[in-house]
């Protein structure tokens, strides 16, 4: 699709910052969460988990709990099916532990009652025998073949020699001749990185309400970043069919990837099936952390060969993730893009991926690409410091630009790192001065984007209005850019149109709300859906003129007569045509299905001051500047928003936040107060600048924007630490213990 | 449109009597129905109604209610819109009274508290100053000259000299020349009727939960047959816009179309806009009776002339109708309905309204019709009493069928009316002998049968099952009807398909579940969608196999390709072409949108004995068979269900139902135990005989079946009781006071 004329000329709605649909009803606590709605007959679920990293399930005794007053139904796996698909056995293992649990917190049983503290009891009163087995949390360790095997049967086929049965993935990317690079290099910099595990931390644990009955009739209503995603789960994991489970996804209190995926909802369902109750579940903040989602926890190592110059001669790197108890592919988006802001004439890059006694990893904003460009980004900083280079020069003297060959295959189009890497040069930011103990990192940051399965419909209703139903949920605004393009299409005021997010069974299969995939994909079905409606208006319009359809136009908000028939009537608008419909053949629609592709990858970067106090380690964030090009910022309220919440995230990442595990390979730091994200105070305002480079596959070049702030910070913020302390650091999170330890050897 | 081929094959789907849908959750108590959905927050809402009939508003005091801890919100109608609309402006006042109440039971003020038992206690705090009015509940008295006047400036225009201002519609159909029609006959009868006003009686009083913000934004969760007419009205009542509002129907424990109006939700909203906070309204059944919609109230003459042997030379009905404290037009249908069973050279139908201190009339089953037909067959029948001529050969002589000018303008096309009276005179009920004090009654009924807007979206899911989105609240069992027409045009099994009704914001407009339309039109619709989403199946698979999309053809469910191609691949199914879809487009649906016309009108005739006690002047239905044609049954029980229920109704409003005003104009009868429906054991098995003669306006020969029943049951048990009595009666309902008096003179 070429870039459309309209997104050339000005815009009326699309880039003006109107007030968001959901406010009001989220500021006065109106909005309904996962855990806010209620059925009459209702049963409280609860759910019993393993305390052991790794352990053989000898029995589990319900007797006792059963017996308890109040207490409608209990399930285990074998309340489950066993889908044949691998990815859907999993998640149903993971629902409910089958023959062993595989890590602390992994769900075993789990109880419907009257009461919620019914249910808190009976899940005392089951007895579950264990036989514990050994543990491995750490990915080398796992990896390593005398490890402890987490699942066994699941290993990558010809698993090397010295490798364990733990490994199930192996993936590389690259091209060019490495030997004949490093040959050309003046200095070459290697270097070892570790990443701790991170949670997305959104505020509002997963919850849902859920009702089955032996019909395999059921409707969900739950917290999610894809009501369709929790559909298939749920149809595989209850082996009832998608056409019989409707799936309504609430307001949800964040996401950032972490709900993708299903832990309580088949569950809720089972136990509903089971007591012919509905059955709600609402997770607490531990049962969150333990159970629910972190990233990769990784290790890897980068070498980078560069001349005098600053040109890098050859690239590699080498990363080995654990995403947790089950086979994991993340790391295969983390090699891809590990290398991507740069033009290389070598470059390879190996992902691995081990399975260790952790929670299934679930996608964290942009999966996979963070820790992978922290590592490469520290080095490429190391080195510029190291030859006495500006490091942002460096970036801009091997940045990848259109026509170039990515480190993972394909060649680039239209993309804005060199004009996001002028606009950071060019920034005061860049050349404000710094005091003792200070230090200024940078990184660029990467992200694919994605488009995918989309359905919108668009209905003009008799009073004018439009509502658009679209099918993903709305974490980052999507409800006001959508109604915005409708509006900008249909030339119609923003406040006229109304968007919808629809359930499972109201509009067609939609993919999760991921890959920063919404914006885009939603928009451009709807920008086509409201082109469908526009070309039966003007049908309409024909048919009440006696005209032929081709002879009228589209202009303004209205139907013209055009050629020989200019003239012959006055303008009827969507207003006036909407309120005849019924007359000229029924209700007005446009409609349209599409697995878009043409997504658009995205840059940024990323700009941090830091001070690190020598006498604790601990380390401020003075100034914080993002610039991305973020294609055609349809609202730039929540552009900026999405910016700088991606920064935020990071800089937790980067200097707080992180999974400990004890000996026993359990998870010490199950809350708030221990799993420490940034608050407030933490943070300097964070400052944002958006580059508008149109993405020629979206009608209005609109590019994905969701994900790439939350790529650059880790190195930046290392970047930053390491020269204001020093020192290089190479292990994330920079908390003030461990950069204390580095600084004082 | 042309009966379809498919209609004179032999259906798989279609016709069979495959288990319901919405079954299993109705039966054990998992439906959620208009008052069992709840919302954090959220208030109780409760109304302030008249006790007086009519009288003017002086004054309202609220601060003693206000006052009221717990109490967050008191509307009146200054928290409402003022609609330009005059239908709009009357369903305001209607809601919340506006300088006069004009009915007993007209709501007056509403409350929101944080208990019911407060909101409770707050109505009777606020102090309302009443001037009281001259009432008029009759219509006859309505009518006069001197008769207090309900709605000032409302009358038709040019009223005739002696009838008085509530006089708000007149209206006249027919054709040929009566005199000449009469001096034919042999025997004229002229007799003047009067029918109760009667109430549809659904089990499940009015109830819904609203939301409204200051933005304009709301929701509303309701019971009701149209979700899309209760956004309309809560939109004009609340001066908001249709796009911003999102109505979803609850499951309905019954409508029979007193559901097709709104009185408690925009209340509901106004109250929640000005507290902020949900709100919840329940009507009690005596809120119910007294002030939602029961029926026209009326008073008719009818006068036909009959030769010897059975001949209608000439036929006229004046139907004076009472449509409450409204304008109000459903005397239209009724004079349009009366003679449409015959074929007549000279007829002539006029009808009035006038408006009186009733409730806002709310269609019942087949508006108006019962009652004209009433009248019309009563004549008939006595006629031929009195001619001594067989009552079912007079109305096969007489009988409309397919080139006949109707009686209100139309020639009809297939009609099964012939057919149907064939039915019931070689029914062994027809000939079965009767015991003293024992008559037997039959009528004709009609119906024209509505089609109407409706959209359809009908979904592939990727495991192959079918989801249909529809937007008709089902009251009659549409949800297995339209995956069965769904299944059927597909060829997947039954079990595949799911339906269901979508809120007004996640599909078109629809017309609200009315007129006997829904199972015709939006099975319409259904087929058409379906045969949208198999067009785009070929394409995806022609896609697939890499040939001309004209090049292969729909077959059993699945793609074959043909012509040239034949036999170069194996069929692809339905599920093989759902499962690879995002890989040839994207998701594949079809849609469409349609007011449909078409639908086909309907003909019946009802059989029954009654039994009356001379000594008490109660009257037992001893047997009761229905014949009705319903054009292809797509689920024969629920054909049969409709055909019972329409008797059984029509036996509660011929025998006993009927609003008892009193003197002060205050209805007497509010409740159940003084509002007589009838009860199992007043009843006896309702036999029916489906006779399916198709429809050519739809594909399958589908018509409406839901109305018609209701029709002939008022005349029927009034002939059948008129012989057994040995008494003409011309009023309903025949309860026993009134035909003992007939009876003993």
């Amino acid at each position: 699709m070429a870039l459309d004329e309209q997104a050339k000329r000005d815009f009326k709605v699309v880039g003006t910052r109107v007030i968001r649909p959901d406010g009001l009803d989220k500021v006065t606590g109106k909005a309904a969460y996962g855990a806010d709605i209620s059925a009459p007959g209702m049963l409280h679920g609860r759910i019993l988990r393993s305390p052991h990293a790794h352990a053989r399930i000898v029995s589990i005794n319900t007797a006792a709990a059963q017996a308890l007053p109040g207490v409608k139904a209990i399930v285990t796996s074998a309340d489950l099916a066993t889908p044949e698909d691998a990815g859907y056995a999993d998640i149903a293992v993971n629902c409910l532990a089958k023959g062993k649990v595989l890590y602390d917190g992994h769900a075993v049983a789990a109880v419907a009652a009257t009461a919620k503290s019914i249910a808190k009891q009976a899940i005392r009163l089951i007895e579950v025998v264990y036989e514990e087995l050994p543990h491995v949390t750490d990915v080398d360790v796992a990896m390593r073949p005398d490890a402890p095997v987490v699942l066994s049967g699941r290993a990558l086929e010809n698993v090397p020699e010295g490798m364990s049965e733990n490994v199930t993935m192996r993936c590389a990317f690259g091209h060019g001749d490495l030997e004949v690079g490093f040959a050309k290099a003046d200095r070459i910099v290697e270097r070892s990185f570790k990443t701790a595990a991170t949670h997305q931390g959104y505020i509002e644990p997963q919850a849902c309400l859920a009702s089955l009955g032996n019909d395999g009739r059921g409707e969900v209503w739950c917290c999610t970043q894809g009501q369709y995603m929790v559909r298939a789960n749920c149809a595989a994991v209850l082996g009832v069919e998608e056409s019989q489970l409707r799936i309504t996804a609430s307001e949800i209190g964040g996401g950032f990837g972490g709900k993708t995926s299903t832990f309580i909802e088949p569950v809720a369902l089972a136990l509903s099936r089971k007591s012919g109750r509905p059955v709600k579940i609402v997770m607490s903040r531990s049962e969150v952390l333990r159970a629910t989602g972190p990233t990769i926890s990784t290790s890897m190592d980068v070498k980078i060969g560069m001349t005098k110059a600053g040109r890098i001669t050859a690239a590699r790197a080498e990363l080995r993730y654990s995403g947790g108890a089950y086979p994991n592919e993340t790391v295969d988006m983390g090699a891809q893009a590990a290398f991507a802001a740069y033009d290389l004439e070598a470059v390879e890059t190996i992902g691995w991926n081990a399975m260790t006694n952790r929670p299934m990893e679930i996608p964290y904003r942009a999966p996979g690409a963070p820790t992978a460009i922290y590592a490469v980004e520290s080095v490429v900083d190391e080195l510029s410091q190291e030859l006495g280079l500006d490091p942002l020069d460096v970036r801009l003297m091997n940045a990848a630009r259109k026509g170039t060959l990515s480190s993972y295959g394909p060649t680039f189009n239209e993309i804005g790192l060199v004009a996001t890497l002028e606009a950071a040069k060019a920034h005061p930011h860049y050349s404000a001065p710094l005091g003792p103990n200070q230090g200024r990192g940078l990184s660029c940051g990467f992200w694919f984007n994605f488009g995918g399965n989309t359905c919108v419909s668009l209905n003009i209703n008799d009073d004018g209005t439009v509502g658009v139903v679209e099918g993903n949920p709305d974490i980052g605004g999507s409800r006001a850019s959508i109604s915005m393009m409708a509006a900008e299409e249909l030339g119609v005021p923003y406040d006229k149109v109304g968007t919808v997010i629809a359930d499972t069974s109201s509009l067609g299969f939609n993919d999760i709300t991921d890959g920063s995939r919404v914006t885009f994909a939603v928009g451009l079905a709807t920008i086509k859906a409201a082109r469908a409606a526009k070309d039966e208006m003007c049908r309409r319009a024909a048919k009440l003129w006696g005209i032929d359809e081709g002879a009228v136009n589209w202009q303004d908000g209205a139907v013209v007569p055009a050629g020989p028939n200019a003239g012959t009537h006055p303008p009827m608008t969507l207003a006036e045509i909407a309120a005849v419909a019924s007359n000229t053949g029924g209700p007005i629609a446009g409609h349209h299905e599409v697995n878009a592709d043409g997504a658009g990858v995205s840059f940024g970067v990323h700009l941090v001051d830091t001070e690190v106090d020598p006498e604790t380690g601990a380390t401020k964030i003075l100034r914080y500047t993002v610039f991305q090009d973020a294609g055609k910022a349809v609202h730039p309220d929540y552009v900026e928003g999405q910016m700088q919440g991606g920064a935020v995230q990071g800089i937790g990442w980067a200097l707080n936040e992180e999974y400990i595990y004890g000996e026993d390979g359990r998870l010490q730091n199950p809350i708030f107060l221990d799993y420490r994200i940034p608050v407030a105070s933490d943070l300097p305002e964070i400052e944002t600048v958006i580059l508008e480079i149109p993405n020629p596959g979206h009608p209005y070049g609109v590019r994905g924007v969701g994900e790439t702030p939350i790529v650059p910070p880790l190195a930046a913020i290392s970047n930053a630490v390491s020269r204001a302390a020093g020192v290089r650091m190479t292990e994330l999170p920079m908390s003030p213990p461990r950069l204390l330890k580095a600084m004082t050897g």
